[in-house]
């Protein structure tokens, strides 16, 4: 089993076109010696600017997106090659993350990463950038046989029994919405076996990946046992 | 059950005294416009200065402590008001999170939260920050009826049946170290009535508390119900 964990509609972009002339944004841009188009979106910095963006409260919290991956990447799981780690941005671009790699969790050096990535879209490399919206990426880069959405809207499940059956499958596909409010879009969901939430109350990204990486891991030990 | 959970001998202070004249430290200070006493040591930022700093290894580690702090504080456990947590740092403050508090997941907030912290050292608030080591802090604040260790030098075990023997008890602590490298202080072993591995992988501070709240959270469920 390799579990393929999707980040969906993921909060992780640079400061797109039509806020570029902002003041919040060129007073950062020039603080940090760079351009308008090479800095991450953060609301945290950007906020009065992204009040004119479409769906703007989905957007610019590259802050969690770091955090749901560091959930991933610090696990055994990770670490011995069963999970591949998808981060699909609202740009419809795929960050696709070895097996195995080192994500900085310095934000500074995180932040340095995911600009260059965004930037650059290396093609090869530990970190590998292409441009594929939710859909085409599970259904025609992984290619699940299994694929499990989390979501507040989905039926209370419990984690342990799902991921025994993530486990059981060959190629286990999660979906992890990587955005501070709101659902996953339609075309997502349609994509879905099953729409599963975890907790009565609503988690942030990286408690969910958090939990369902760890199941996942104990019900693959238990089954090679 | 209320379980009190020690980061212990965390790698969060303010730049010490015996480096606050060095390049890096000073250039840092002048960029954010403040004096070197008033900022976090930080190993990605000031790494050329804390060479000369005595265990400097296990200091300067904000983002750790940061990742840390968010795998506690975003469970439902934390939520519900059945987890508290308790930064200690290896300067023997501690900072003592309020039931519930929302911690800010973006860095620059919580940097500047946490440097308010050790500045101001406020004794009431949603964060109180004493002046205590893991031992006072233990046997004097906490007064635990059962306290494990959770450390790669421990035996191995299970965290699904030590956290059923966690929610059994009414005042458990689990310390976790909020350090990168090395191994509890002989005096913060001696405190634990056990200590325990709960991985082959040395895992990092963030993965082991997502892990031990989950669990302990699944056994205090079971237990009401």
């Amino acid at each position: 089993m390799t579990l393929h964990l999707v980040l969906a509609e993921s909060a992780l972009e640079l400061v797109p076109d039509e806020i570029r002339n902002t003041p919040a944004v060129k007073s950062d841009a020039r603080r940090r010696a760079t351009d308008p188009s090479a800095i991450l979106l953060d609301r945290s910095i950007h906020h009065s600017s992204m009040l004119r963006l479409n769906r703007g409260l989905k957007r610019g919290r590259p802050d969690l997106v770091h955090a749901a991956i560091l959930s991933a990447t610090g696990t055994p799981l990770f670490i011995n090659g069963q999970l591949r780690v998808y981060v699909h941005t609202n740009q419809d671009l795929v960050l696709q993350i070895e097996a195995g790699t080192r994500i900085p969790k310095n934000y500074f050096r995180f932040r340095g990463l995911a600009e260059k990535l965004l930037v650059e879209r290396p093609e090869t490399g530990l970190v590998k950038v292409s441009h594929a919206g939710v859909v085409e990426l599970v259904r025609k880069v992984i290619g699940p046989d299994k694929v499990i959405g989390m979501s507040t809207q989905g039926a209370p499940d419990d984690i342990g029994e799902l991921s025994g059956e993530l486990a059981a499958s060959r190629r286990p596909c999660v979906l992890v919405g990587g955005f501070p409010h709101g659902h996953f879009d339609p075309a997502v969901l349609r994509l879905t076996d099953r729409l599963v939430r975890i907790s009565p109350l609503p988690l942030e990204a990286h408690v969910v990946v958090a939990r369902v990486v760890y199941e996942v891991e104990k019900a693959t030990s238990r089954i090679n046992d």
